[in-house]
């Protein structure tokens, strides 16, 4: 018997309604399989800036710290957006939790899958087969560096940093992975301008003779946005910096035809946090048309973290297995109307 | 009789085969209509390095100075890649010259080609009808800020700042190209995280008041670079900074099908200079495959300019033209095999 603390942040917006369905999800593998998985429920993001006036509470972190991992809907609430005086913003809470738990290698699956090839604005034949693993830095770079204004306001600044070490650690990661895939490794920064880039390659470079079996390349961040469109099918393993890794991944979650498919992983030392890359999508909230699949993926994602791989593996063939049925929400088949939980229900059932 | 002289800069790869073109396409125009224009060849880039060791000597930024427009072909060559410790790299001639001759404004339209729908790896329907103009901030940002090592070289930075001034000049340009357009604009940042994109967020509002005929709107950068892909028909003018504007036209252009199509222009308070949104692609030159229609357009950009519409029109619709009679080069036509001179011919006999 396993037994797990699982800190669940449902956040705003549809994170609620996905996190059920994750969780629903995690307890029939539990059942299944005689784990023990307990949850426990707290606040962050907008719900937790209205409840208690900061979006990541020193309850909500303390009970991440003490977690064997955490799982997190999605965060974000318009109330909060195009107020760029706002003081207190829903998405501080998700860097504060990130730089809290020391979470500095975000890892995003880029699958595209053959039941849903036509619902992606890409051609089929394009992506057919595309299979892209994404190394995005986390926990550094312009969004951590220190960012201010002139006095008057007139004049502000965001630097962005670097440290050898932070690139290591995280590239050991990428190098490890490629080499239980196809072996290729491509580092996407933009070393014709930016110093910290620069660092990236040199560093990257160093310790690519400890992995001869994977083959590094690199590509100039602008060059990377269009190749992943052109030819997707070209990348393995993607290494990038934390700005750079966010538009990419999101770019890139284009391919598998709806955004409510994709899981994130972010690990680091200690605890690791499991996420959609979807956002909050509060026009949708309560609606029952959320896609709980990327949320449930996620949690596939946690399970082999705790080294569950057969039940990780489970937990990803019923979502074929609910693909192939056509047991999806709206937005993957407007004919058939499934709900958020029916999905999430049959899923559960399945496993 | 308009007399103009206009600074040829050929640069590296394609670039002076490109540019051959273009100036041919520019004589053309000029004997039609009775103009002259006067060429003065420059060295910039990785050619400029061999001969004189500096990317950008003197003599040229003296003869840009004082031309009435520059047109350049493109910069880069691999010897200089891939070394992260060179000293002198082509793209710091380039960076030089829109920084001397405070080029703020990268205009890049994007048009999804009736004649190319089929080349572009994204689905017909999607893109059909597309027509974006992005507004790119050009001398400041991330790439401009002060940059370094510590000195045991194993941390790095790069500083991004933006004045409230760098940010009003080129928002009026794009309120102002939004009017006479389809009356949208869209502002692209990331607000949520960076401080700088909150300057622009603000500034951007503050004079939105004084075109009361375009609508405002803003998107996180990491969701444009998704809506771009999945619904590029609802945009019309984009405004972003620096890096962000890099990645996202860059990425954009896959809706033309093809690089090899996509002008642009830079402009400031003085000169303006007019290049082809693609790079020296090194592994054709000399081969004759080169498009130079990207570099064509560009030459109907620097038209545009100098406020000579009918000639403009003339060199797009012989553009048009060439494309309806498939004279194009084999990327668009593996059939055909016309070279890039027979295009460049074509075009240019048809103005
Ligand atoms: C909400 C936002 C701060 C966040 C980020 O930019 O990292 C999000 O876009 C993501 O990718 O997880
Ligand atoms: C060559 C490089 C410095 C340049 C840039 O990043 O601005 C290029 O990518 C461009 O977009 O013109």
């Amino acid at each position: 018997i396993l037994s797990k603390r699982i800190v669940v942040l449902p956040g705003d917006g549809i994170g609620p309604e996905v996190c059920s369905e994750a969780v629903r999800v995690l307890r029939a593998i539990s059942s299944r399989f005689g784990h023990e998985f307990e949850f426990d429920y707290q606040l962050m993001g907008a719900c937790a800036i209205d409840a208690t006036g900061t979006p990541l509470p020193d309850a909500t972190l303390d009970a991440c710290r003490h977690a064997d991992a955490v799982l997190l809907g999605a965060i974000g609430d318009p109330k909060y957006d195009n107020d760029p005086t706002a003081k207190v913003r829903p998405e501080q809470g998700l860097l504060g939790l990130r730089k809290a738990l020391g979470l500095y290698a975000n890892i995003r699956p880029i699958t595209a899958y053959d039941q849903l090839l036509e619902h992606s604005p890409l051609k089929a034949e394009r992506i057919q087969g595309t299979d892209i693993l994404i190394f995005r830095e986390l926990t550094g770079g312009i969004y951590f560096g220190e960012k201010g204004r002139s006095e008057d306001r007139t004049w502000a600044y965001d630097n962005c940093t670097y440290s050898r070490d932070e690139i290591l650690r995280i590239a050991h990661r990428a190098f490890k992975a490629a080499e239980t895939r196809r072996h290729k490794l491509t580092l996407v920064d933009k070393a014709n301008v930016l110093e910290t880039s620069r660092l990236w390659r040199e560093t990257v470079q160093d310790i690519a003779p400890e992995y001869p079996s994977v083959a590094l390349d690199y590509l100039f961040v602008d060059n990377a946005a269009m190749q992943i469109i052109l030819n997707p099918r070209q990348f393995d393993v993607i290494l990038t910096e934390n700005m750079f890794g966010d538009i990419i991944s999101d770019e890139a979650s284009v391919i598998a035809g709806s955004l409510g498919l994709l899981p994130s992983a972010s690990v680091g030392d200690g605890a690791a946090l499991f996420e959609p890359i979807h956002g909050s999508y509060p026009q949708a909230k309560g609606k029952g048309i959320a896609n709980p699949i990327a949320t449930i993926l996620s949690a596939a994602m946690l399970l082999d973290h705790f080294h569950l791989q057969e039940e990780a593996d489970c937990v990803r063939d019923a979502v074929q297995h609910a693909l192939d049925q056509g047991v999806v929400t709206p937005e993957l088949n407007p004919t058939t109307l499934y709900t958020t939980e029916q999905v999430g229900n049959f899923i559960a059932y399945s496993v």
